[in-house]
């Protein structure tokens, strides 16, 4: 396969299912994302579109990996109004490999205790490629103090960054310096 | 094929056509879109995309089932700008099953005399997943009295399942109930 | 004002905030909405955007009535990366009246013991124009019955009909049948 | 006001009408835009949004000169499940001149006999701004001949500027030129 | 294959790449947009979705025909935020063939002296689909004159046909005289 | 006013353009946004919308602060295919104050030499609210490089960071320093 010729990702297979929905309501859409999420599907998404006789309507997309194809099938089926559901099979898909990293922000009053799960995406070279602070503990910990996401997240990163000592100035690997 | 071991739906494939235009207008698209249904597409449809150049542009997409795809593919190249057509080829596609079933309404001041194609889709076994009013049957009633088509809809619905006496509390099946 | 000549409505005024974001990430932006709606908005929403530069965006849009005004610009000052936000003031706007009644539906099994809130709406005349179960509570019996949220509401919307004995041959007023 | 200082374009208002729909359906969408323009909207289209909850849903827009915001506003409703209407009142609308011409092609075999309407704009100085062949009579040609509508409208605007012997060279005003 | 029962248009295959990007920013994506093209993508667009969680985010989609796919792949790993990267191999394509024919237009003061390329699109028949001006050259054209690009291509166009003596009345090929 | 009432930021007035265009395309359309910022506009966008007749079409939206009013309405005029441009003047903006400060990078392979302009903007009480490296700088020192935009923009913000010695843990300003 042709992802397999190179040494830097890993890949495997997910499927995907779609249909169009053009009488099922916004806030049943919402829910339906939602739902395909619990029962197992990896993502699951909207897309707008403007189907025949002038409806502005909407594509289900929902992806997933393994053994839940009948239930994401039966749950589209139950909560939507589709009458059939496309079904891409096999498709290749090309990953980073991730790790996740704790680092110790300032950010302490919250059930958190200001620990914050940094997620390190690398090539399999152990080139590391992005390095990004957990969202829903930024957001757990700006709820709870007030300051904004993006500044618990840029000090999160620093810290990440700090604590990791990766010299940006004595490192040959460009990307990993940025990042690290 | 993965769909095959539910006892749920049935199966067939279909075949999706898609080009990207940014250089086809508006109104043209509004119109290929109904040619396309009209020479034998199953459902066509567009989404709005941005393409290279910051240009707003859309996304055809177009999808049938068999022995038409000639007569597509040289409406699309005909009646817009594409050069290239993007054909993926024999996609499954899980379904339910459809049967038609009339009702009466009080709706009679129309051509239709209040009668309205209500559409059941039902899972092999039988359960009944939903039924919905043919909506075209809705709209002409609605244009003939003013009414709503929600409202329309509705009534019709309602009277769907007080004639089919799908009574809730007696039956085992809670998802028949519902729609019945 | 233009709206004042109609006896079928009620009228006030509200205000909307707008800003184009086209290096705030979509993670974020969803966040933002649910705070605006939290320190006091009427809604938020966004819609995508294509700005200069071939750059997919989003403007993000903020509605209220009155005194928080300076509580949701400094929401989004802080929360976004917005430089400045527009202020469309004092649009006029038509409601219908509402009002709120329960409905005992059989779905018990759930910390509502099965009551759905049905938000009633209606022209000054008191003519109803809709009537919809409230979707927090079919959500919430969905959830722990694994019943699709569609057939609590039209199960709902049909005891609330029953009970209120909206008879539609003998009701003169055919959109209040349609909908009681 | 800040149009009126132009000697370009003329000017008159217009009023919009907005509501967010998270809870209503694609296809009744379609029908209530063609629905205002029917009651006398000047236009009528809806956008895709993102609500709260993660709502993918619609604004529905609405555009009317006077007179008929009582109508339109019964309409959006009655016909759809909104609350609460936007009215963005009395906005200044710059606006270019406009007549029509009719072009006889060589596409006579249908009801027209092969005659277009062409809508000329222009400035108020006389300048030609654009020529258009009028995109129902090109349809209306296309489906009975089956030639492309880009092909009949670029023809028909080619037959336009010959009977208006619009020299291209010889003309000072360059823009004139090029669609005469 | 499907497409090559035809004798009207020519085929190939394509790969597609897609990821959903919900903590890209937009500045970034339309760089990207950008940066898939330089490195070799036939065409690289994004579009608009929601995804989990109520977040506006995108879709971003990128085309290419061979040898080229870890180049694409390094580079959208690399400059979004993606960690997984969908491939669609091997998707067959219809094509139409194409020529560039060059027209001298009257608008000569500039660094192409009036020359406008005119991208014509034929079925394998020898058919002429559509003549197109190249949107580069015109808008060339227009920065330095001042004339908007639509006067410049239809003009462009016009002279195509003039040039080509393409005899509409005597021609059998009812479309090729259309375009030519 | 009632954006007056708060200390935190300051205010001006801006107009906005819009107008619906289902007859020009996307390469255009995309061209036309750049050239109304050329001419004066302080932003210009499009958004994706469906209008009658089922036709996916777009909004031109334009935003500008004083005496270009003329300009953009004809830019808009000649440029597109439109026939009628709304005008929403004296829409209050909220506004952060803007300083520009420059950092000096280790990117110096380029001709920038490496120093990056970073924005910084403030409440009027001088509260940092976010500081952002220049797109454009980031992208200019990511061509030359290869570096990815994202790394090149974090690193000149930690550069940032550290050379105005804002140190977190002794400031009050608890925003400032997440930013600083």
């Amino acid at each position: 396969m042709a992802t397999s010729s190179s040494s830097l990702w890993v890949s495997d297979t997910v499927t995907q299912l779609e249909c169009n929905l053009d009488d099922t309501t916004g806030e049943l859409l919402g829910h339906v994302i939602e739902l395909l999420l619990e029962v197992g599907a990896v993502d699951a998404w909207a897309s707008p579109i403007v189907m025949k006789k002038g409806r502005p309507a909407h594509t289900l997309h929902c992806l997933f990996m393994q053994d839940v194809e009948s239930k994401l099938l039966e749950v589209m089926f139950r909560h939507t109004t589709t009458l059939g559901i496309r079904i891409y099979c096999d498709i290749p898909r090309a990953k980073l490999c991730r790790s996740f990293q704790t680092v110790q922000t300032r950010y302490r009053n919250n059930e958190l205790d200001g620990k914050v799960q940094v997620k390190v995406s690398s090539f399999v070279t152990g080139e590391i490629i992005s390095a990004k602070p957990a969202f829903d503990d930024c957001q757990l910990i700006s709820k709870s103090s007030g300051i904004p996401i993006k500044i618990v997240s840029e000090t999160a990163l620093s810290d990440f960054r700090t604590t990791k000592r990766l010299r940006s100035d004595t490192d040959k690997n460009e990307l990993g310096n940025g990042v690290g």
